[in-house]
């Protein structure tokens, strides 16, 4: 089959790659759309030594699992964890110490013909979601996973930091909440998707120092923080949602100071992020940018990385 | 009268000093005794730019007030508050906007023959706790504020980074919890003082990785930090107490990827400071390392700078 392989940094079209056979457990998904999202490029860049198929982000159709999975089409949940380790047994299968994420960490991801994926990882897609749509399942639930980790209050003044693929999907699912939300973004023409949505947008300078309650840094660099920071009132919680290829330096004394809380955020809940699809609470399609078919795969990678483009999707169909 | 100026990153015994004149609201304290902490060490450095006496732990006499606190031993918070700025109105006076801050922000500090603060500040001593320990209120009140943020449950694993006199005061406080606590430091003597207190201590190589609930930083050092958020578990705390003087660089994908919590932490409550030593729970008198009187205060600071030394204490009386 051809998958998009990434080995010391650099991506490869492979086309005589296997089939994978499912182990005990896992089925086998003929991918029919994926997406290439920020991890991918930082991957690429070198965030994480991982070698193999990339892509995290797909729907696909069931050809081998069990009877009600068959021919239906599904999404799936990145972790694949052990059920027994600490972290497993205490509540937490997301941080299993023996996971393997797909297309991350020790397991071929979603950009290729086929992925496996154990049986309980997998979600049905609801028929009134389009696959376009639905490719949008993972990073619409680790933007949710903000809500799963800290209270937002209706009277809450939220502060958003980048107006990216992250940025955008982190901005609707805060607006569902009703709170003060304020987006910062570099992009007329990105931040121009949430305006209509009556979602306060604006570039750095509109940041009034301490007045937000929560800010969310989705820009993953240094000044994106520092921005998501300055904006924080004292006793005020920052939510770090991109992964960052480099180290990132900080006044640490500031978060002494104003005594502000950092909470790192990941994976989320996919069952609350097809549920807002299903319900048309929020606008994904919008944010594809273009889509490739896989053979074009490195070329999709080309364009993914070219500043201000939204989502590039990819079409195994 | 005589006090520690600081300016430039210089310290200077003035002996001309006016006795201030308290303004409306508030008291004058003569001075009789006070600590070096490692903040008015970091503000020596260049930690922030202030000018001033320098010192904001200590004990005084009430000369100039109201009659229930004249010529009662007093400790004193040491920020001193508007009551009418959006934080102090918003129940966090501690980050009052125009606040100024004893011996650290625009208000001349302890380590004089007098201050003035607010009458509100100030809280009479227990005449069962001794001048020096009293001493101890302010940074035993720091120590404190970590519990005013989390709730340590009594089976949380807690780890504590750092010996010297913050780490000290916070592995007290913590053990009152009954938690499962560890203290890592670097010098035997100092880890020797709260093992016979029923508390485990070691070196940086008995960190089991991601096998803490809450870690506590209490080193300021980038080394301390790093430590700490090794030892965490996934959806851990990361509670920052100290100061640091430069900035601190840090692996941000950990914190995302293991969904790390990190908390900055300052002043704390008084009131629970002096019942604890009222009550004989927590020992600071032992972390005494020499007393110097005021007129050697800077041969008290070359002192207190030198490394693995713990309390030194000025003498006005």
């Amino acid at each position: 089959m051809k998958g998009i392989w990434l080995e010391d940094k650099q991506l490869e079209l492979k086309t005589d790659l296997p089939i994978p056979t499912p182990p005990s457990g896992e089925s086998l998904v003929r991918v029919v759309r994926a997406g290439i999202c920020n991890t991918d490029l930082e991957l690429l860049r070198g965030y994480y030594p991982y070698t193999g198929i990339l892509g995290h982000e797909f729907v696909g159709i069931v050809e081998q699992g069990p009877d009600n999975l068959i021919n239906k089409r599904v999404v799936g949940e990145i972790n694949a964890v052990c059920g027994q380790c600490r972290f497993c047994r205490s509540g937490i299968p997301t941080h299993c110490e023996q996971r393997t994420v797909l297309g991350i960490i020790n397991r071929n991801g979603a950009l290729a013909e086929y992925l496996t994926l154990p049986v309980a990882n997998l979600h049905p897609v609801p028929d009134n979601i389009t696959t376009d749509a639905a490719t949008f399942t993972e990073p619409l639930a680790a933007a949710l996973e903000i809500q799963e980790q800290i209270a937002i209050a209706p009277e809450a003044r939220v502060l958003v930091v980048g107006d990216g693929k992250l940025g955008q999907l982190v901005a609707q699912t805060l607006a569902l909440t009703g709170c003060d939300l304020l987006v910062i973004g570099r992009h007329t023409e990105k931040l121009g998707k949430l305006e209509p949505k009556g979602i306060k947008v604006g570039f750095a300078d509109l940041v009034k120092p301490k007045s937000f309650d929560i800010a969310v840094e989705c820009t993953g660099n240094p000044e994106g923080f520092n921005l998501a920071l300055q904006g924080l009132r004292p006793r005020g919680t920052l939510v770090l949602k991109s992964t960052y290829a480099g180290k990132l330096t900080l006044d640490a004394s500031a978060l002494v100071v104003d005594e502000i809380t950092v909470i790192g955020s990941r994976c989320g809940p996919f069952a609350k992020a097809l549920e807002l699809l299903a319900k048309d609470k929020v606008d994904v399609t919008s944010l594809i940018e273009t889509t490739y078919p896989l053979e074009q795969g490195l070329a999709a990678f080309d364009r993914a990385q070219q500043r201000g483009v939204l989502k590039v999707l990819l079409n195994m169909d």
